[in-house]
């Protein structure tokens, strides 16, 4: 079951590239919340393609249509289906052999030849417009409890972004960037490096970032809602990521224990970490400081150059150049999508009210 | 919702360190399906504590009772429960300091100071033994479809394994092995760290990396019930690791598109890829590569050296030595546990008989 | 969570009566399945309203605008989301006082007061129209297996069809008549106790029988997924449901053991029941006998006799008189409604291939 | 998927009649709730054997052994593990042949021959127990809300008891008696026809009323979560209940709309209805007045009257007398299994607290 997901909210994606539309249905937010769609749009935005030389030149308007569970402007309480119409796709820009790094040979094989691939399907990056809808809903639920949640493009490239630990006021400046870093030069240097793998007809992958502010200590459980399993399973879900870590992640299993552990303190009157190692999750559970992961990003596999590929009828291999409007790096249009998972995966763990005796 | 888990296949998991015991349900194996006790016995030994000096001393059974499920050796259909009693408790060595790394404190917030945290209680990493019970029946099932999962330790302490790409034999060799690595004398290294790290009352983390060798193209789905999805949720639930990368991962982030894609080739007659830098997925689905993860484990928490953690009742801040016996290095113990893990997220990825009209 | 539901195949249901539409995610159908969407038109017309003097004037269009999932006419193996718009809605039918028999005042309490309630909101029978066109797939997924859902009218207004035991050819041709009775002189009867219900302001209720034949023996599992659990699930999600029983039901109460066992035979050279009081369940799982189930109805709320009402801003009691266009008899309509709830149970039932070692 | 069920709270059942024991794991309670064992054995002992003429003669300890989730006396917040090993099994009493009314060939065909059949395995009413445990629970949690739930034997073989509706104090009386009815002299009676049929070597069945008083108004909702599918899919996972009605239920389909309704008026400050035709569920969501249930409990199928069966390696019938110790009448010790699968799904249906903005 591919296309289900949660247990206190549960979302419903579905749609396809170059079908009717893409779309979610979204159940377990508060009933009578005023949606505020301007701030959904402007997520919508960040992550729209056709707004800069560094992403496809395809144009889509993502407007957001509410086909149920809004009622005057406010959440009823039963499911909100939000559909985006497609609107501009151009199949002929897709050809018959399997294209590397892509899912088509893999779909195939699943779905017995019945997957519509054109554009990538189901399996396109367009199916995260309506993720990013969905995370502006939740988004809105968590800032009612003062928690806020930014994402920056930490690498492309190999260049990174400075290195310091996710801080609030940083992550939420870079996020409003039109091009998400905390160092702009380093960002001008990132961008240039974008452009020369398109010159090149290639393309380029990166990190992001992602940080929620303000989550108090308890929410998640061991084992398998642990925040880990619950936002690395909405992380993977995002076409390209390859690689999730929490706090310093990889590095601390280079790392001594003695160090590795960020010392107790207080603050606000209650125990937290000093650092934040851990990335604000301890045993599965928040630790009061930033919940904060960073997900690996492959380079976009539609690449001019050209690649071996093999044809499903002869089984013979043929060489294959994949023209087309291909963002020669999704990273900067990542950002707001790793947002929306890690701002939903909080929402689905979330404590319960009176779940106390 | 912590214990329960899954859709194809369902566990849900119980238990406490120094409680009754730890068990696990489990539905939806094959009925008939003679269990293979003995090898089942063999992954819960390689698991279990108390036979080398580089991990705990506590010695425990780890006998598995079935409870249900099972008629003269074979599946019934109906749910496994299996009980592991626990023999060896010793609460003493347990305090009232919250300890740095752990979750102590979290669990607190989360449970209202309710949990049963002697010996890290529902958290301790004693819960991954009804894990690699469970994962040992799914590698039977994998088995009769010519899958096997192996594992071997990639890195301690930042002294890597050899790096080649995961194969069968030299995977299914590490494995065996009592310290599961490729290279020998890289092993005596790692072991030697964790020695010395235990000599200065310190603890070391690690890479475990597991792949599953046989898995035919077609497994998985894009989006939510990603084979990566899947995958990450059962890995983060293991206690300790905080990042997971598929195949390349990280790296990934840094290369060009044109270098990243796998070269398409057939193979057996079908499609495949002729390197597997996507870990054996592409677009949450398998290709008929090994699938393959590394998991990072951070270093054990519990250190003897001095720690700064805070008296609940004061809020003072308090110096912790964490005595008792515990892994220096779990990572040793952990590469059956991150076998079981991917073996149980592959059988719930199985295409169901007839899902093609 | 109300408006998910499935484990082997999955449904998410949206909208309300008078807002832009209502429908229906469906996962887990076969891929390459070419829908035949002339017979999903038909069942669609059965529930429609506006077509004879029993049912409401009011006339829908119900035009099922596909979203996703289907290519070429197949279905693909993702998500299918199917969108019914709203085109005939007046709310000025609807006015400020609960009306006693629906959920005015429960929705108030559950919903704070933000369910979209205008003709029923997501309470409405308009709910259902996307449930039949989900049946009508399932029927097609069941028909390549021999098996056919069909369901009659089993009374109305205390006034019964014939007794006799559901038989396929008899139930087959009472579904496709306009009027769904097997003895169509007591069909006659019915329709006139609702002509006069009607005549005096008034509503009645009664009883659908719906079976599926040839299902084999081996369906569904005992407890919590019994064929009868997962099928009273989906009976009790249809509005004015208020009992549910397999076969012989209530009477079987009333019984003696060496009357209510239906003895044991053979046929087709395997063990089924003589007859059928058991209504083709043992245990949960089906006999290879029809599967058979009645359903109570009670009459609609909405009638134009005066009622006694609450004004919830005085909370003194108001006389209420619920004109607009309502069915004077919800009967007729729920057929296919009861038929697409069991094709859809009996296919979460379904074994899955290679459930046996 | 058979064992495993809920949302808000989740359990897995698991046992056979004839294995080493049956049990449940429990999740979702609130933490810290100290529990209340002396109750809960209360409850275990209404359900368990050997205590009447009227019930089976095996006797057996039904003592529950908790694995985990409860430290000193309260719950932790994490899964419980509840079982109740197996003492008295006697498995010279079953045969081969399979028995009429049972679920042994359907079994057969589900799990290929490979179920654990002794005693009826899983399909045993043996399984209510860890049910009866966890709905002790389940009442605990409600009661702190002022909730109780309590059931009566309302009919035995056609004899009625008092057809009073359902009331707190009435209700509680007869759950409290050792044969639960209101009224005694037809109790004796009830009691005369089960010792009559057990005389003739044969069963009767029954129907069992329940009611939870207490509720607010606004527990449930509409669609696949209404009260009435959750509570009904619990009652058909009870063996042997083959019809559930809410309120009148079956009666409401001859009724008219204008006597069906039940009338608005106000209690408390809220509005409610005046009678409880309704069974307290209106749009699947609680209206403040009792919410009642019916279920019709088929006779016992295991009679010593001679049957007729097949044997399933010639196929050819035989006559089949079922001895051993059984129950002529499961009506009586079902009681307290109804009244726990009610709490149960009530529980499930509890709002969560901050669900409105």
């Amino acid at each position: 079951m591919s296309d289900f997901w949660g247990s206190r909210i549960k979302l419903a994606i579905f749609g396809e590239s170059h079908g009717a539309g893409v779309g979610i249905v979204i159940e377990g937010l508060p009933c009578g919340m005023p949606i505020d769609f301007e701030a959904a749009e402007k997520e919508m935005a960040r992550r729209a393609p056709g707004q800069s030389p560094l992403a496809t030149a395809r144009k889509e308007a993502d407007t957001v249509e509410i086909l149920s569970g809004v009622y005057n402007g406010k959440t009823t309480g039963s499911a909100i289906c939000a559909v985006i119409k497609n609107t501009n796709q151009n199949s002929r820009d897709y050809g018959a052999l399997p294209r590397p790094g892509h899912a088509d040979f893999t779909a195939a094989a699943r779905y017995g030849g019945h997957a519509d691939m054109r554009g990538g399907g189901h399996f396109s990056g367009r199916l995260t417009a309506p993720l990013v809808f969905a995370g502006a809903l939740a988004k809105q639920v968590l800032a009612k409890q003062g928690i806020c949640v930014h994402g920056r493009i930490a690498a492309i490239a190999g260049i990174t972004d400075t290195a310091e630990a996710p801080e609030k006021e940083s992550f939420c400046n870079a996020a409003q960037k039109p091009f998400s870093v905390i160092n702009d030069a380093i960002g001008e240097e990132m961008q240039n490096a974008v452009l020369a793998a398109k010159a090149e007809s290639d393309s380029v992958g990166g990190v992001v970032e992602v940080a929620a502010f303000g989550v108090p200590a308890g929410w998640g459980e061991p084992f398998f809602n642990s925040v880990e399993s619950t936002a690395a399973s909405l992380f993977f879900s995002i076409p390209a990521v390859k690689g999730v870590e929490f706090g310093a992640g990889f590095k601390l299993a280079e790392m001594n224990g003695s160090k590795a552990n960020d010392p107790l303190c207080v603050q606000n009157g209650q125990i937290t970490t000093e650092t934040n190692l851990c990335g604000g999750i301890l045993g599965g559970i928040t630790t009061a400081q930033p919940v904060t992961a960073r997900l690996a990003f492959k380079p976009t596999p539609s690449v001019a150059k050209p690649q071996q590929s093999v044809n499903p009828k002869t089984l013979q291999t043929e060489t294959l150049e994949t023209h087309g409007r291909h963002d020669p790096c999704v990273v900067p249009r990542a950002v707001p999508v790793a947002e929306a998972a890690l701002a939903l995966a909080l929402l689905d763990c979330a404590p319960q009210g009176g779940n106390t005796w």
